[in-house]
């Protein structure tokens, strides 16, 4: 059970972002560096990012990203429902299950999921950096 | 976020053979055939289950497999997780990741999984299987 790639690297884009100073424009080339990723990867995630409203691309030499809300406004239950696929942890429609639509297991595996996904209802990108100082430093930022 | 497939079509060859009459040996084509699986892929699934005890598996041409426990002594929090090859929803090793062991994000998600593995430890396959006489329709048995 796993949450795509694609997930946790926004994730963590949105983590570098808080470590920086507020409003500064970041390269996406810094994020790629930073966390050794692919840049096709990365840009198309900055892009859904940008789609969602929490981060403005800027074009151009100095151009970059950087955040468009506070960290606190960007709930992490939201954020992951928006960024990943699915939560449906298995697919009922494409193997054309012969179990009914009242499945038990589909129910279950729900009511497991509601409650995942209420956890991460109560925090937000801001619990995700208690110490800035700490992260800048993890993240090899001056 | 799914769980594998191997996870998915583990849970649903216990549902058919719970379904099916206690005891008897139920062939791996018939439910291959109901669920329209890859043989190849139910057998490891099967071996896997008989690995963990839940099933037995005959030899021969009257082989077969039949259910060792009894339905409600499989508790689906533990099936899932001896059939899922991990349920950290995020790859916290491969990437080599800069975020540091006490990773808030990582305890975060690793809090919401604590919920969503309780909600599963709630229940057995018994529970999967209400109405058996329905199920036996669904699935095609006489």
């Amino acid at each position: 059970m796993r949450l795509t790639r694609f997930t946790d690297y926004g994730l963590r884009t949105l983590i570098f972002l808080v470590a920086e100073d507020k409003g500064k424009r970041v390269r996406v080339q810094d994020i790629v560096e930073c966390f050794d990723l692919s840049k096709d990867h990365l840009i198309k995630i900055v892009q859904r990012l940008a789609a969602l409203g929490y981060v403005e691309t800027i074009r151009g030499k100095n151009g970059g990203i950087r955040l468009l809300c506070e960290p606190a406004e960007i709930n992490l239950a939201q954020a992951i429902l928006e960024l990943e696929p699915t939560l449906e942890l298995i697919d009922c429609e494409a193997l054309s299950c012969r179990l009914s639509s009242d499945c038990r297991l589909r129910h279950i595996l729900g009511e497991a999921k509601r409650a995942f996904v209420e956890v991460l209802r109560q925090y937000t990108v801001a619990d995700l950096v208690v110490d800035r100082g700490a992260l800048r430093g993890q993240l090899g930022l001056p």
